[in-house]
Order: C-alpha cells, then sequence, then structure tokens
C-alpha cells in the first residue's frame, strides 16, 4: 500500500490504515513528512481530552468508562495509552486490554498503546503526529491515557483541549496532589474510587485548593467530580462537565490558543528532532565514552568535555 | 564572595556557601562553569542514593527515616528533593520541611528542594551539577527524592549510583508497577506502609515479577524490603541492603560504569542546551506563533512548519 493510499484510506476511518500510520508515527518512518502533509488539511474537528493521575487510580477503567458514555450517544472515540515502554509491561498492557476488551467489536473505538520512552522529546513529538492522524481519520473525541505525573502529565496538558487528573482517595491528601503538581494542568479533577474511605476529604481538600487559585473574569475554574468508574457511578457527571469545558474552550477563544500551541509543540519537536539528527547520535560516540570516563574520574570537568564535543560536532 | 571563596568555603562544607553553589545552579548563573570546573577534582566519593515513587507512598517519610539511620553510624548526608515546581507547592514544601525538621540543627545534614520543571532537559542537566556540589562538599551520602512516576524517576535512574523505588500497599497492585515501569530502575524496592492491608500481597507480587527478570551470572536481583518508614520499621533492613547493593557496584565494575554513564549524562545535558541555546528562545518567537497559527488551521503540515523555522535559524 503506498502512502496517498494509506492516507485516503485512514480518512475513511479504516482501522488498519490507522492503525499502520501510528506504527509509522512510533518508527519514525521517512514516510512521516508525507503522511503529514497529506493528513495536515483534515484536521482540527476531534475534541483531545487527556487524563492522567498517579499509577492505581483506575485511569484505564474510567477511560473506558467515558468510552461507553460517549458511544451512547453516538461518537466516535479514538483512545491513545501512552505507556512508558518497559520489558515488564507485557502485563500491564493486557491488562489494560482485558478493561478495553468490551470495546474490541466496536467499529465506532479504535484503541491504541503507544511507548512514551525512547522518543525523542517523548511525548512532544510521536503524541501530535498520532493525534494527527485519530483527528483527520474523523473520531470525534480522542482520549490520551497518560500512566504517571511528572513531565509526562504535563506534556498531555500540552497537547489536549481538556486535561483530566484523576486522584484516589488514600493515595495521599491535598498536598500530595499539589506536589505532583497536577492542580495546575488540570482541567478537570476526578476523584476516582469515591465509595472508599476518605474520598470525602479528599474531594473537600482538592475543591478548597482550586477555590484559592487566581482566576481572570470569566475564566474557567476546576471543578472536582467524584466517580466510581468500576460502577460507572458519576460517568454522566463527568461527560457533562467535559461538554462545559469544551463549550467555554470555544466561546472564550482559549480552545484557539490551546490548538496553536499544541501546533506549535509540534513544530518544536520537529525542529528539535532535526537539530539533534543534525548532531548525530551523541549516545553512541567514542569520544563521549572517553569524555565521560575523564569527567567521572575528576580529571575533566564537565564543561571543556562539553567544548570539546561540541568543537568535534561543528 | 568570589568563586574561588565561594568553592573553597563549599569544600569545606560551609553550608551557605554549598547552599548558594545550588542556588546558582538553579539559575543557570553564567559562574556555573568556573564552579563545575573548580569542583570538578573533588567528586566522585560520594555515595549517590535515588528514592523514587507516586505521590504519597511515602517518600519524604522514608528519607527522613533514612537520613536518620545514617547519621546514627556518623556519615554525613546530603538530601536534594526534586519537585515538579508549581505555583501550588508552597504547602507541599512546607510538608516536606516538616517531616524533615528533626535534621534541621544536624550539622551533618544538608537538606535541599530543587525545581525540576522549567530546566532545560528536566533533571538532566542541573541535578548532576547540584550532586557535585555535594559530592564535592564532602557528603558521605546524597538522597534524591524524586516526585513522580515517569521520566522524572527514569532520569533518576541515570544519576543514581542505587535507585530505590517506593511502593504502597493499596495503590496498585503489581501490574501497576509494572505499567510504570519503575521495576526497570529499581536496585531496590520498598513496600512501606507494610502495616496497611496488602502489603503482604504487593510484596508477593513484587518478588514474583523480579524473579521472572533475566539476570547475567552475578548480577544483581533487586530485593523487595517491607517498612513503615513512620516508626522506623524496616529502615535497619534497608540500610543493610542499600549496603550490599553498594558492595555490589564496587566488586562488579557496576559502580564505576554507571558513574561514567552519569557523567556522559552531564555533558549530553551542556552539550543539547548550548545547542539550544545556540537556536535562540524558540518558545518566544513570533514566525513560530503565525506557523503555529496556519498548522493548527490545517493550511500548512507542521514538517513545512518546521523547515521553514530551521532555515530562518540557520
Amino acid at each position: 500500500m503506498d502512502v496517498g493510499e494509506l492516507v485516503d484510506r485512514a480518512l475513511r476511518r479504516d482501522r488498519r490504515a490507522v492503525a499502520r500510520a501510528i506504527t509509522l508515527v512510533e518508527n519514525a518512518s521517512p514516510a512521516l513528512r508525507e503522511i503529514m502533509a497529506r493528513l495536515a488539511p483534515h484536521g482540527g474537528r476531534a475534541r483531545v481530552i487527556g487524563l492522567t493521575g498517579a499509577p492505581g487510580v483506575g485511569k484505564s477503567t474510567s477511560t473506558s468508562a467515558l468510552v461507553t458514555a460517549l458511544r451512547a450517544r453516538g461518537e466516535t472515540v479514538g483512545v491513545l495509552a501512552v505507556d512508558p515502554s518497559s520489558p515488564f509491561t507485557g502485563g500491564a498492557l493486557l491488562g489494560d486490554r482485558v478493561r478495553m476488551q468490551e470495546h474490541a467489536g466496536d467499529a465506532g473505538v479504535f484503541i491504541r498503546s503507544m511507548a512514551s520512552r525512547g522518543h525523542l522529546g517523548g511525548l512532544s513529538w510521536a503524541t501530535p503526529h498520532a493525534l494527527r492522524v485519530l483527528d483527520a481519520a474523523g473520531y470525534d473525541t480522542i482520549l490520551v491515557e497518560t500512566v504517571g505525573v511528572g513531565q509526562a502529565e504535563v506534556d498531555i496538558a500540552a497537547h489536549a483541549d481538556t486535561t483530566v487528573v484523576l486522584l484516589a482517595p488514600g493515595m495521599g491528601d491535598g498536598i500530595q496532589a499539589a506536589k505532583a503538581g497536577v492542580l495546575e494542568i488540570a482541567d478537570l479533577l476526578v476523584v476516582n474510587k469515591a465509595d472508599r474511605d476518605g474520598a470525602r476529604a479528599t474531594v473537600r481538600d482538592l475543591r478548597q485548593m482550586t477555590a484559592q487559585a487566581a482566576l481572570e473574569p470569566g475564566g474557567w475554574r476546576p471543578p472536582v467530580v467524584s466517580t466510581v468508574a468500576a460502577e460507572g457511578k458519576g460517568v454522566d457527571e463527568l461527560v457533562e462537565r467535559l461538554d462545559l469545558h469544551a463549550r467555554y474552550l470555544d466561546d472564550s477563544g482559549e480552545g484557539d490558543r490551546r490548538r496553536r500551541a499544541r501546533a506549535r509543540e509540534e513544530i518544536v519537536g520537529i525542529v528539535l528532532a532535526e537539530l539533534r539528527s543534525r548532531t548525530g547520535d551523541l549516545d553512541g560516540r567514542a569520544d563521549l565514552d572517553q569524555l565521560g570516563a575523564r569527567v567521572a574520574a575528576g580529571r575533566l570537568d564537565p564543561y571543556t568535555a562539553a567544548d570539546e564535543l561540541l568543537a568535534s560536532l561543528a
């Protein structure tokens, strides 16, 4: 199948073509440039919702519950699960697949796991490309599930229209949430497993913290939603709040601002990848090994070592 | 105080000089080059232990308990708490300080929080510099506490001699741990809050998973230690296991390998910072804003936009 045919099929939401295009993204295929150029005019319609939070809060379960709710009203849904790649993840991906299995036979749902580690700049390069594929393929809503807190979480906020941060009671109090830096990026906060001890206190703490944030006139204050995703509880309210945020994005112009920011991220990701490829693969260089050994032994300082490496690149 | 005097004082473990040098690292001071050059011959003695895990597992409490144990046998200890910076972290840092307060009056302990976000390349640049300061200042052991899982966690493994991954029961089963990619980087696994329900199952799951990993002859299989850090329980065993790992690093040559790898990371961090500074600050450029708007509108593809940006940089 040539690139033109692949893109044509992906634009008709042919699942195998969509899957193949995302594989080309993961493999950094030379065909990417042409694929992205052909897809470019067909994007900008999907709503991108990022879901993130620490391991164990129920991200996969919540994602699956959201898929069910969105499908019930006729939306097509793409799901991108961004995992740190690991030799141990076989089991984890299987776990996800079990949770997602109820959607396996649904032609209106496309589910894909992607590795984030190993990609230059983490998510900044591969995720926007994969989103572009799913957007152009015509999925109404794209759910991006990211494992972990920290940089990956911050990155996802740069790529999503709406960022949902999930927490669970008993996984730390409000201070811990703040420590993880999650409040800053959340458009919606979800306390999942809300039937557990301490859920009310967690909700209350989060509401107090979001209430303290300075807000511009007409700005958006992140609501705190309680769910028991495994039983579908609270998911309707979550969907309602997501719709409200989508309307806010449209009305305030913030949605356009975020889409432009996402495009800038994508461009910068490509520029940095190109700059880095021009310098060659630093990690494999013999002179870096030697410089590293000298620095480790205290015979050379790291800046002088960097100068030597830079001189050899020029 | 000039740079020479600052370094001389830091080498004598003058706490104010050490603190000031790390502030210069955080601020990417132009004096860094000279400071690092002066410190270079004096490093390579400290043992660097990274502690990481999801929010709520008790990293700060465990770090504090380790400080107490190491101090009891006369070691000097530096603590670097790497936090994602956030407008909300005031409370979190305060929380840490409360936990660390028992060490506040101890001249053999140096405690410092550092922001990781905003630094080019995250930890890859600032953390090795700060470690270099503490190492040259003569702290026997340096504990690096990192918030979160994901890329920050992987980064810390690149900088530490020994990486300790903390988990807590009830925060997800073994699959969740694998999903977070933590087993791959752990030299030691700690199940903290081991007095809680489900602790035994978590320990058993983790042991099963580490038992499955392929091991070279004479290799290190990460032990799983149970602790209740808030009560000091299990901390002696943790210290013993850390000592065993230190001996393994010495005997196997793995310690030298890691120190050289850390030096390479530090050099590459400087090279990339320099390359990026040569291209100017992409984020602030007006042409990037315009390119981003055109890409967002589907009138331009991201690769062509990147080409235009690259051409303007040359």
